[in-house]
This record gives structure tokens, C-alpha cells and sequence, in this order.
């Protein structure tokens, strides 16, 4: 028995979710795909994946009885409204992240499914990375004792274009809101401040948006834990994605997925391929777990995840962060709306 | 345009070619599986992955207009005589190693693909790993200028049942045979003479085959290189898989790939992940490369990577080989009918 | 011709300096010993390598013809005022950090060792170990571009006694003052803000002495980089210590030296040796190395390679991440004394 | 108590021992230095190093009550006659490698050291690296269960002048000699059998002197392993020292040390440094562990760790290495003089 999946939105993210639903997670079947922009493009790409209806009109997704489950990978002022009418429609939600960059949103959205009583899963799909998984399941396992330090460096191979920054919301909202879920992940426990420097390095144009390119983010746990986040929008080695947890018995971290594992040595040094390009290429297989986790989690009943406050939660941090960066001063997370 | 398959044989392999010609080589779609132990079981396989027919009867394939090329998957003693078939009826051939232990045989197959004019390509799918193709590409770029040295270990996690050392011809034959085509594929040259080492240490049953479990052989090429491979049937740490290349000007090898890399530092050493577990693991990506690159030598009538005759050198290094092991003197390839 | 040395202290690391004078360092012979608290221990280890003189008297130092130069090892309260002695006496300096915890202090201490014209070069010995040294050559090279981020970790095997932390002046003066010298290193930058975040996870009794044993430092630099320092006072798994500079063009950093490089694969996982231990194993050839460098400037009235300012400035910068911990503040360096 | 050295031989090896045994091994001094070509430089060395007395003339040394040892450091022909003369003479013994190259005159060396009973180690080096020593120790402990494979890698960073390959007696006596002394070692077992495939490809003026400048020898051990040593003579990124155990429960190998432990990304790789240049480099603390250990052997009366049977077998093994090589086939052990 298959889960049968609506899928709103076709454009990057859209299409990376609906190709691995329809070949890699054969429990899953997209049986429509709804984009207000539809396509002679978009149809022949769900033609060859084999989806058998097309439409720009998302709601005939949500009235479709033959959609269990929805994917929402539209663009990111329609989720809040999305997740809604889905939670209204009875169908499971996966949303892609963020939920919303306001608070009360997020918050009305998630009382909606939970009302509803439908799964709501938030695709912060870095958990779902084996290598950041090692790390986590080790350091909470309690085999290392108790957690000291927390850190992770992201770095992006490339800056996104300028039309983005001015509309993404800035690096600790487009950027780093992964960096906050990773911590919140890593530790199991919730941040309770955070201070922020940040800097334009990479290119003038950030001071433009109210942006900075480049910035080191401190920040404190519950659980008593220090921890510290680096994140620069450019790396031209490639996607650097590293996280480190120190612990009382040991610490543990992770290194880069590298291209492949073959080194030269020569007169001049050994020479090794650099780390996988950018997210498509290291979190590829990160994506597929992900959603095979959503479909068993429906199929199964079981809690799915990363929930609606695990959507919420990085959110209130990123604001934090901006708050601090903005005023020169740590910020606590009470000051942020919860 | 897509490629039309017919798919010999339903067993571990012939279902690994068929899930992923279906799920992850878009320009290519199996039409049909025949299978002589076709059942209730794999019917349900085909149906999960959209192949529309299936079979007990080989020859329906080959007569099947709605077939382009076939994928012979089945058992080894059938390779010969379906590559004749499938020749016969015009059909471009993947052929799954090896194509027959016996020379005559694989030569009559080969010579009936070239008199045919179809495409035979052997599945010697180490080739198109990532990490033993990048050694390659750089020791046959000459940029490491003249070859000196070629080296390959190969350790399997686990041994074969005895059942299949009775019939597998030996493990020159049934494991060496991939680092003969390696060696091949490495150096860019022919291998001339052979040296082998043999023991039985990891269980005396091997000795009843007349097999041994390790094995060392050394090797001659025709560039003037030597190399050496190292084999053996147990590694409970999994798949090991290295490949080395020494050069004038430096020299290329490769790591495994592990399970995943992060790693714990702890009072007692560092723990890190194993490699992965078996091909199933190593070689997934490569045998989705190893189709897509055939697909697409017939769309685009281009040769194929691995052909005839790298299906039959390795043969013959294998018989020599075991020659060397049984007569404990090194063996020239020229005792070997080409 | 050598250069005589005269060492004040024969405490662990005055034994450390003797030791590697004499045996490592051709240019340099050690003629006399003086120590408060010498006795028949450290008359007989000076017997054992070569030294002729042994005395409990500094001021017989300063007043010996036969000494070129000095190697301040004493106990921190007299750094500066040998300084003063071995400066009007006209013997070039070496000097274990810190010169001194008070910074009017130091001020007097550099000034006279430039009025009287000698050599005065601070024991910051990691700037002298062959990682780092790689990292930061690459770092200020200007092959990587400009520098964004500067990293450093460094947590040490096993806490201090107590009665040490009741003394020590804290965390950032016994401990991070060493990353404070090396992010100066790294970058080739002066470091103008500083904030710090600490915790007490590794024992309770550091809140008695209000120190911390766990911190977080970031930092902003004066050539626009920002960058942070982790450290913590245990590591199980030994001495931690690692750097990183994050470039416009590139990205360079170290890994730890470890024990041994045997690593063994088994079922359960890959085990490899762990980083040396501590200072006297990871640094061991740094000590040599700083000692070389200040022996031959000495003897080529070169510039030393650390000199009073660097002696300087990361007391500074220690007292500013002292004052934000304090004060739950961002800390501009243009608050602390210069 | 020190333990008093005579030194013979003032060369580049001579050199090596007498610095590090004044340097870096307390328990013993070098009383004198014997060398038929002494003149004021090798004075010169010895005066800096602390070494009271030179001589041309050997004799003087065995004649000297002030010497309890002897550092046979002189011409290779010279070693056997000495360790008689010192023998005699009721020194201990420590001689580099080879005692000779003809069988009976190590065996009688040999029995005249056990005769007089008194110490006799043979200087095989790589035995007291770090590295090495831990593969042995895990591979030889039973933690890994049976010993399956040998595997040990040699290269030279370039190769010898022609004067030397002229008198050397080849790559097996001169070069592979430590890579069998090394299998020894590491299987903890005796060679039995061995098979060489050799080529001439980095200078065509090897075979002016039936030499080979590339070999792979194939090898069985008398506990049933089977293994293998690959040498080449040059390689450009430096000295290549690898080895690696294959056992019944995982597989234990070394990495090489590498000049440092720094990395850079860039947009074309991650490049590293590479090992260590030659043997000085990589086996400087083994050379200083070696001496340390036969010190203390001596003043303490233990068994040393390399002793005659050790210095004979590995010439052994280079002479039917050799014959394999001339005469095409396995050539086993029985076949040389024992």
C-alpha cells in the first residue's frame, strides 16, 4: 500500500522531492503536482517520472481524494497558508523550510495540523545526513558523558545572487537557519542565547541589504553547553559542512564527503579531491531518508521526525542572532516570542 | 527516445540492473524480464517498478520488436549462447562477467556480436567507480609520466557458500577475475607473465575444491610494468577495495569509501567507520554509471567502455594464473590461447 | 663560537629549555644555572648535561661575564623584573610568557630591554611548530586572498590542580592566552573586539576561583576577519589543538599530530593512535625550534621573531575577554590599556 | 652508571649514532671515535659533541678499558672482522646492517660474539618506528586472531649513485634487505619460500650491473602467511614506508608521517604535504629508540631485540631473491645455506 502524495510545487526543491518520491522511496507514489506556474517543462519532466496529473491550481490538490500526503515546495510565503488547507483537508503535511519568518504564523500552523490531527514534518534535511547522524546519535547517547561544546562551520561554495539576499530575510534566516537546527539537534537542548558578529568580505554588495556575508555565532544551551556556529557565503573548495560535539569521555565530529578517495603524491605534495559541490551533491542521499522517514511515519503512525516546533525553534533563534548582530549585545531567546 | 530493454534473468543482479534502469537511468526503460524461475515473487518486483512484461521463455525476448537491447543477467553458463541469440536478432548486449570460462566459447560470442554489428559491453563495473577511475585517469594521462608499479588488494567481507566454490572455477575465476580486468584497465597495458602464491588459511574446506582463500599474484605487463594483487575470500571489516598505481613522477591510489565519516577521539584512540559492506554498498553508483554508459553508447552509436575482448583477457589471466598456483613456477600469458 | 647562556629556573620548564640548549641547539652552550630553590637534584641534572655552574642567586647571573644571554623560566611575578636586570646588565632575552599579568608592568619591561638594546623574544612557542607554522605561512601568504575567518581550538588533556586555578588569573590568562598570541599569528592582524561566553561543565570547583573551565571566544580583527577560539580544560583523548584560516580563495588549516600512524580495521570500526598528549610531546620540537631562532638572532643581530608587543597584546586581549565574561558584553580592545 | 661507546667508523651513519648517543641517550657516552680516514673535521665533530678521543686506528678502541661497547659503524666488509676483534676483546656489540654478504662469515661472526658472550644487535631500524613497531605489536598480540598477509612498500625518494649499485650487491642485498628483515618482524615467522619479478625502468644503467631498479617479491611464511614487498628506487614525493598485516578478525597497516599535519582547500583540491623526505627524516626517533634499547639491554644484561640470527636470515632471503630472479622461478628458502 502505497502513500499517495500531492505535490505543490515544481521547481528545484519540487522536482528533487518528486523524482526521489517516484524512484528511490517505493512506498511513495505522486499521483499530482500543483505549480501555479505549470508548464509544457514541468509536465514533460512529470510525464517522465511517470505523474499522472498536472494543475496550477493547488487547491484541486487538497480536494483530491487520492492524496494522502502533501510535499510543500512552493515558494515560501504560501507554507503557512499551505500547511492550513492541507491540515483542513485531512491530508499529512511535509513542508520544506522555513515554515514562515513570522512568528504568529508559524505558530497558527502548527496548531492548525496538530488540531487537525495530521503529521506535520519540517525539512531540515541535514539531520538526515549520515555523517551528521553518527555525530548526534553518538553524542546523545550519553556514551561520551555529558556535552561541553557544541560547533558547526557551514560554509556555501558560492554566494547566492543579490536578488535573493534582498528578499531571503539575510544569512542567519537563509543561511545559518540550518546551522541553528543542526545545534538544537546535536545537543538535544533548546538555546538560550546567542552573540553574533558578522562581517562584509566576500562582496560589498551585502551592506546593501542590511546583510553580511560572513559571521560567528555564540551560544548557550539549557543543558548547560557552550557552543559556537561559522558560517561564510563562500568556500570555492566546495560545500563545507562540519560539525564537532566535545563531550566529558570524548569528542566527536565529522569531516567533508570528498568527490572521491583517490590522492596523488607527487614532488610538490599529495593532492586529494575536494569536498562534494553544494547540497544537491552532499545531501542527496540525506533527501531520500528524509522522505522515506515521512512516508514510514504516515504509512506507521508514528511521530514523525523533526516536528512543527522543530520548524519553529530555529526561526526565533536566527532572530536572536540578527537582534544581537544589530545591537552589539547577547541576546537571550526570552526576548523572542515563543 | 528511450532505450528498450528486455532483462534476462530476475536473480540479485538481474533485479540490481533492473530497479536502477527503471529508477535511475532515464533513457532507458525495461520492457521485459524473462526468467526460467520466473515466479509469483518476481512478477511482484517487476510489477513495483513498472516492467510491463515478464516471462519464463529467453526467446521471447529476442523476438520481442519492443526490445532494442538486451541485459544478460542469468546464469553463467547461458552468457555465451544469449549473446549469440540476442546477436542473431540484432539486439545490443550488456553482458554480465564473465562471458564463459571456456575460451573458444567467449571468442565464438564475441566474434557473433562483431559479425552482427551490435554492441557488446562486459560488466566489469569496478571500472566505473569514481575512486578507481580516478587513479586510472591519472596514471594513463601520463602526467605521472612511465607506469612502474600497479598494485590491487581486493578482500571480500565474507566468503561464498561452499556450494558455489564447487562450481565457481576457483578464485582466480570467481573473485581474482575483477583486478585482472583492473590490472587491464589501470595500466593501459596487457599483462605478459604471472606469478601466483596461494593458501588455504581462512577454511580448510577450500582445500576440497582444489581452491585456496588468498592469494597472491604478481604480474608482468607489456609496457614493462610490474604489479602484484592481493586477494582474499575473508575482511570482517568489510569490502576492501584499493587500488595503486606508482609512477615516474609520483603516484595515485585510492582509499575505501567508509560508512560514513565521522569519527570519535576518546581515551583509548580514535574510532572511525568501516568500509562499506560489500559491492552491493561500494559499487551502487557504479553500476548505475556502468548503465547509463552503455545506454548511451547505443543511443549514440558510440563504443563501448568494457567490450569483448576485456571480457576475454581476464579469462586468460585467470587460467594462468591457476596454472602458476598448480605447477609452482610463473606462467606466460603466451601459454594461453588468445 | 657559541652563545652562553644563563638560565634562570630549573623548574619543568626551565629543565625543558636546559636540556634542549645544550642538546639541540649547536649554537648555544649553557654555562650557568641559578635557582632560589636549587638543590641536589638540579645540581645533578645540570651535571648531566654539561652545565659547569650552578647557583641559587639570579643577580650572579646578570653580574657573569660569561654569559651572552638569559632564559627567563622563573616564576611568573619575576619576569619583568629580570627583565630589568638582564636589560641593564646587557644580556639579550628570552622570556617564558607572560611577561607579566600587569600591563604597566610589561610596558617597563619592554622599554628596557629597548633602551639598553637587547634582544628580548617571548616563549609563545606554538608559533614555532611545524602545523601551524604551514598554516599561517599559507594564511599571510596572499595565495588564499583575504582572510574572512580565523579559528582556533585548543582544550588540554586534563585540568590544572587548584591551587593552580586559585592563581592562574584564569582561563584566558594561563590557558587561551597562548590562541589569543596565535589568532594574532594567524590573521597578521590586531585583534579590536572580543566577546566570551564560559562555562563550569568539566568540575564545580572553578566557580570558587570565578574562572571557567569551558569558553568561547569570538573575535573581531583589524583587517575586517572575525574569528573564534574553543577551548576547554579536558580532552581525554589528549592535547587538542588545531587551527584554521578561511580565505577568499581557499581554506587552510591542521589536524593534530598523532601518537603513532597505524590505524586497524576490524568489525567494529576503524581505530587509529590519538593525538599526543600534551605540550612537552605535541611541542617538543617547537621548543627546539623557538630556541634555534632566538640563538641565531642573537648571534646575527636579526630581529627576533616574537617580540615585546606580542608579549603584550594577548595579555590585553585576555583582560578584555575576562571583562565581556564579566559583563555580559562585547568588549572593544581600545577598553584595555595599550 | 653510563655505559662507556667506542665508535667505529665516523661517516655518515657514525655520525648519526655517536651525535644522537651524546645527544639523546643518557645512559651512554662515547669515550672515542676510531676512523682510518679521521681528520680535523670528523675532530672537529667529535670535540663538538663532547667526544674526548680520536684515532685512525681501530685497535685502539678493542684495546681500551674505557670502553664497554663498540658502534660498528665502519665499510661493510669490515663489520664481521670487527665484531670478532670486539668479541674478543669482551665488548658488547652493536653492528649496522649487513654483518657480511657472505653466509659463513656472519655465521662465524656470529658464533664468536656467543662464544665471549657478549651482546650482539643488528642495526635494523624500522623495527623501533613508531609506527611499524604498533602494526607489529597488534599483528603479533592474538588480538587479531591468525596472520593471513604481509604486505610491506619501500621506496626510495631517488636512487643510490651507480658507484654504489656497482658494488651494492643489488636492490635485494642493498635496498630490500630491511623490507625482509621487516616481514620477519611483523609475521613473527620465517620465510620459507619467495618469488621475484624485477624491471629496469627509472635508469636503463641498473642493468650494466644486473641490477633492477623495480621489484616485487612474493613470499610464504612457515606459520602458512603468504606475503609480499614492492621496492622502487625512486619516488619523487619521498620516502614511501608503508606495511600492513591482513589477519583472521581485521587488518592492521601504518600511513606514512607526512613533513606536516596542514591541509588547504582550494577550488582544484586539497592538498597536504608529503612524507618525510628519507630515512634520516622518518627514522630519526627510531634510530634514537634503537640505540636506547641496546644501552639498556647491556646495562641491564636483557636479550637484545635484533640479534645474529636476525642479521643472517634477511641475507638468506636477499640470495634466493635474487636466484628467483635469475633463474625465473619460486626459489624456497631450503636452497640457501642456513
Amino acid at each position: 500500500m502505497k502513500l499517495k502524495i500531492g505535490l505543490l510545487g515544481a521547481g528545484r526543491i519540487g522536482k528533487l522531492h518528486g523524482t526521489n518520491l517516484q524512484n528511490a522511496v517505493p512506498d511513495a507514489e505522486v499521483t499530482v503536482v500543483a505549480d501555479p506556474f505549470m508548464n509544457a517543462d514541468m509536465e514533460a519532466w512529470a510525464e517522465s517520472i511517470g505523474i499522472p496529473k498536472c494543475t496550477k491550481d493547488a487547491d484541486e490538490v487538497f480536494a483530491d481524494p487520492d492524496v494522502d500526503a502533501v510535499f510543500i515546495c512552493s515558494s515560501t510565503d504560501t507554507h503557512a497558508e499551505f500547511i492550513m488547507k492541507a491540515a483542513k483537508a485531512g491530508k499529512d503535511i511535509f513542508c520544506e523550510k522555513p515554515i514562515h519568518t513570522d512568528i504568529p504564523k508559524i505558530k497558527e500552523a502548527i496548531k492548525a495540523a496538530e488540531d487537525a490531527g495530521v503529521k506535520l514534518q519540517v525539512g531540515f534535511v541535514r539531520r538526515f545526513d549520515r555523517n551528521h547522524k553518527t555525530v548526534r546519535d553518538v553524542a546523545t547517547s550519553g556514551d561520551l558523558g555529558k556535552i561541553y561544546v557544541v560547533k558547526v562551520t557551514s560554509r556555501d561554495p558560492e554566494g547566492p545572487p543579490m536578488s535573493y539576499v534582498e528578499v531571503s530575510g539575510g544569512i542567519f534566516n537563509d543561511m545559518m537557519i540550518h546551522d541553528f537546527d543542526m545545534v538544537r539537534y546535536l545537543s538535544g537542548s533548546e538555546v538560550t542565547e546567542v552573540h553574533a558578529f558578522g562581517a562584509v568580505l566576500t562582496d560589498p554588495d551585502y551592506a546593501k541589504y542590511d546583510d553580511v556575508d560572513t559571521a560567528i555565532v555564540s551560544l548557550k544551551f539549557a543543558n548547560g553547553a557552550i557552543g559556537v556556529i561559522d558560517n561564510c557565503r563562500t568556500a570555492p573548495y566546495g560545500y563545507d559542512q562540519r560539525v564537532e560535539v566535545h563531550c566529558e569521555k570524548g569528542c566527536v565530529q565529522d569531516r567533508n564527503d570528498l568527490e572521491n578517495e583517490a590522492f596523488i603524491s607527487r614532488g610538490d605534495g599529495v593532492f586529494s579531491a575536494k569536498p562534494t559541490w553544494f547540497f544537491l551533491e552532499r545531501y542527496n542521499d540525506a533527501f531520500i531518508e528524509e522522505e522515506k522517514e515521512f512516508v514510514e511515519c504516515v504509512l506507521n503512525d508514528k511521530p514523525v521526525p523533526v516536528g512543527g516546533n522543530d520548524g519553529l525553534q530555529p526561526v526565533r533563534i536566527a532572530m536572536a542572532a540578527k537582534k544581537s548582530l544589530d545591537e552589539g549585545r547577547p541576546v537571550k531567546l526570552d526576548e523572542i516570542e515563543n
